[in-house]
């Protein structure tokens, strides 16, 4: 494929790499490797009493880690590394010292302390989503919210704490430019919602009713296969809140079944073979430095939203996945057409209280609130205290939904229990950027022929060109400017939503 | 209960422990414990191309445990504790430098080779045992051979290398005795072996026929519960070859399922229930030194075999386990009687070529076979063009079978593939262990009456306050003695061979 992206020279990567540097963060990057084989492990396997070990041994690993990136040994090899003019040198570098700077102001009785926290944590808020008891949680965020806030100081004191927490998770985005993306979504959104509200067509789902639970994960698993995940290269299995984790090598997905709802499984399962796609795409061999490793959250997200929102919700992914249900639920999809099953899928949810449960046009207003109310909290502008009054608040707002319980509001995510504030906006920034690429894909593949054709290598083949295989070798911004031409921006993703409301509901904006 | 032991004090221990040393213990248990779940997933759960990363993390892991061993930190906390008359320090202190001096002699770029190899070589196993071809696996083989040679050169270059690495799995117990026992068993085993050979007797099995692989897993769990293990501290998993790992905080056991033959099912179940009884038994407060460590592998297969032989082979288990077998196979042993059980699950297998399906008489037959080459082989006195003749000339021997595929043959066992050389004893000497405490434990316990009762924790509470929470205050011999009131021995195993063999097939020894 000619796509004029200079290919990268793996061959000369290595060789001109230093030994020393190689080793050093060959241990650096087997050690992460295990601590998300753990965090997999204890979300998917773990019995329960095996808390105390686990904590014990991601303690450890944790501040090994952060060892390592201190090192006189990392410094040294480093130092050695970057009197060079070459460009991959550069990113190499540029990459290294950005976590190296952040990890030397972290001191690392404060990564124990926070390590420990993120194990526990994770563990009460199952247990209050559980109870649907804020209160049993409620100490325990203080707790979170305290310690991320010593993290974001101890890192630059000098900015807000919640831009240097978000940076963990996409360091080459302005926060201005999130600030930017929100404040136009967060307006621009509502009113579509509000003319969806007026429209009375109905898009009545074949995909409700009742379907059993093991063959919902032989069909995943199908799609999984039929989209590049063999069961060499990954693994399915089952949790509450979907998620992947990855490497060159393996992926493993997860997916959460709903007998009475098919969509939750199969929409999870494209979504996280779009993360997983995006793992094993990476370069093998640069598996240890950061050629091989993901330009993070932001273009993370771009895929699992690519392969969720613009394959699987087009009509031509149904005239694939309709006889594929027809086999397995023998028959039971015979009278459904993909006319259907596209409107049905592409429906805007009106009454839905679940982020991961949103249509595409909701789920970033229900981002956006997370955004908004998990800032306030880091930079101190709102209190724990006040959190589900402003969680009710903003529901009203931008959904016009008041949440009867907590389980169905603050307590739906793992992600704050797990530490990560600063994570949420990278679900938008991913979103914008999938639809810019769904955009520059079509200038180069029939994308509906190639699903009619059950040619998903094609469409996977340009990603693994413009995004997979560079790893981090570009900053974010160059690398959606190589892969889409432009900035990251909302009117792509606006055009799509637009299409499709004129498409379904005969909605005009 | 008043046993007449001394009980721990364990808040004396921890009182007394000093901080530098529990800091460093910690994250060696900690480093350890990692190790263990990686190889479980590996077992059970990773996929085939995961294998480069996880070398990658099992290298970089086991040498930051020798680094540990081997490391200033070490020898300063420790230096400074052993100073004192207390008993229990004097324990910790004896395993402690026990593994320290080893460690210490294993250059660490040969720790590395070492770590590479086992989790390749395994691989090159599966394969090899796959596509029943020696060939495929013999030059790895031979690979292993010769690194554990280096090892054991490295750690004592006086001794026989046999010796030196059978104490990495059972450091207390002299190969003198070893020898002993095997050369006891070898003489008296075929004899009894013909024995039954010469009798018309039959014990038809109500288990073989067809059993559905899900119900048989249902019926494992819930063996499971009964026994102790609960889905807080536990998991089942299916694997090839059965095993356990485990901490006091939970383990995690996997076992077979042949749907044609329920025993395999069954009595591997129980079999790794008493490994992971043994792992949760132990102190939990003391999880990360030699008080809460096990007391190496002769005293888990006494745990093991306990269970397995002494405990699910009686006739009174098949007046519990018939019961539940009806209620999960619909009836389908209504007619079957519990003398009729205990006949088949105890009969003596004439044909059998596969030692993890060997009856207690034949089995240790197996484990001779295995300990003679290892043992051969390691010290030189073997090579690897001659171990199928070896092995073959064995079998005859002592079993008088001649097998016709490698698979039945010498690439059955995972062990030497995983570089355990020296472990295949501990099986032997653990059922003779489990014997000796099936003896003992009649003096305080109505076992039979106890599992008519399904009051397995009075069974479990015998072992938990003789063996298991004992850890590694004693060595093996003192724990033997004080667990049974003798030296390990013979004859308690023989006795309890004859009786079957009278009460089965009538025949006197």
């Amino acid at each position: 494929m000619d796509d004029g992206i200079p290919s990268l020279n793996t061959a000369h990567i290595k060789g001109s790499m230093n030994e020393e540097l190689e080793s050093t963060l060959k241990d650096y990057s087997a050690i992460q490797a295990a601590i998300e084989q753990l965090h997999w492990d204890q979300e998917t396997m773990m019995p329960k009493n095996g808390l105390p070990m686990r904590k014990a041994q991601l303690s450890y690993l944790t501040e090994e880690a952060q060892d390592i990136l201190t090192s006189e040994r990392l410094e040294k090899a480093l130092s050695s590394y970057e009197d060079s003019d070459d460009e991959t040198h550069h990113a190499v570098v540029r990459e290294l010292r950005r976590i190296q700077e952040r990890a030397k102001q972290v001191p690392s009785a404060l990564t124990k302390k926070v390590s420990d926290a993120e194990t526990e944590t994770v563990e009460v808020w199952r247990r209050a989503r559980k109870e649907d008891d804020f209160s049993v949680f409620k100490d325990r965020l203080e707790e979170m919210v305290s310690l991320k806030q010593d993290v974001a100081e101890a890192i630059d004191d000098t900015r807000e704490p919640y831009e240097v927490l978000f940076e963990a998770y996409e360091p080459h985005i302005e926060m201005e430019t999130v600030e930017r993306i929100f404040d136009h979504l967060t307006k621009e959104l509502p009113r579509r919602l509000e003319r969806v509200k007026q429209s009375d067509v109905s898009t009545p789902s074949p995909f409700t009713g009742s379907f059993d639970a093991e063959t919902q994960e032989q069909v995943a698993k199908g799609i999984m296969a039929d989209l590049g995940l063999s069961p060499e290269n990954s693994r399915l299995n089952l949790s509450t809140h979907p998620f992947t984790v990855g490497s060159p090598f393996e992926t493993r997905i997860t997916t959460r079944i709903d007998e009475s709802d098919m969509m939750k499984a199969l929409s999870s399962t494209v979504h996280e073979c779009g993360h997983g796609l995006y793992a094993v795409g990476l370069d093998e061999d640069n598996w240890w430095n950061p050629l091989g490793w993901d330009r993070d959250l932001t273009v993370h997200e771009s895929q699992s939203r690519f392969w969720e929102n613009h394959v699987g919700h087009r009509q031509s992914f149904f005239d694939y996945l309709l006889p594929v249900l027809n086999r397995h639920f023998r028959g039971e999809f015979d009278e459904v057409t993909s006319r259907e099953a596209y409107e049905a899928v592409n429906a805007v949810k009106e009454d839905n209280y679940i982020r991961t449960e949103a249509d595409e046009l909701t789920y970033h207003l229900h981002v956006a609130i997370r955004f908004e109310i998990g800032r306030d909290l880091i930079n101190g502008d709102l209190a724990v205290d006040d959190l589900q009054e402003a969680w009710n608040e903003r529901m009203e707002s931008y959904l016009g939904l008041s949440p009867d319980t907590v389980k169905e509001g603050v307590l739906q995510d793992i992600h704050w229990a797990q530490g990560q504030f600063g994570y949420f906006p990278t679900y938008t920034l991913g979103s914008m950027l999938a639809a810019q690429l769904n955009e520059a894909i079509e200038d180069d593949v029939d994308v509906d022929g190639a699903i009619r054709n059950e040619d998903f290598e094609e469409i996977l083949g340009w990603h693994s060109q413009r995004v997979h295989r560079h790893g981090q070798r570009l900053t974010t911004p160059e690398l959606i400017r190589s892969a889409t031409g432009g900035e990251l921006r909302v009117d792509a993703y606006l055009d799509h939503i637009d299409a499709k409301l004129h498409d379904v509901y005969d909605v005009r904006m």
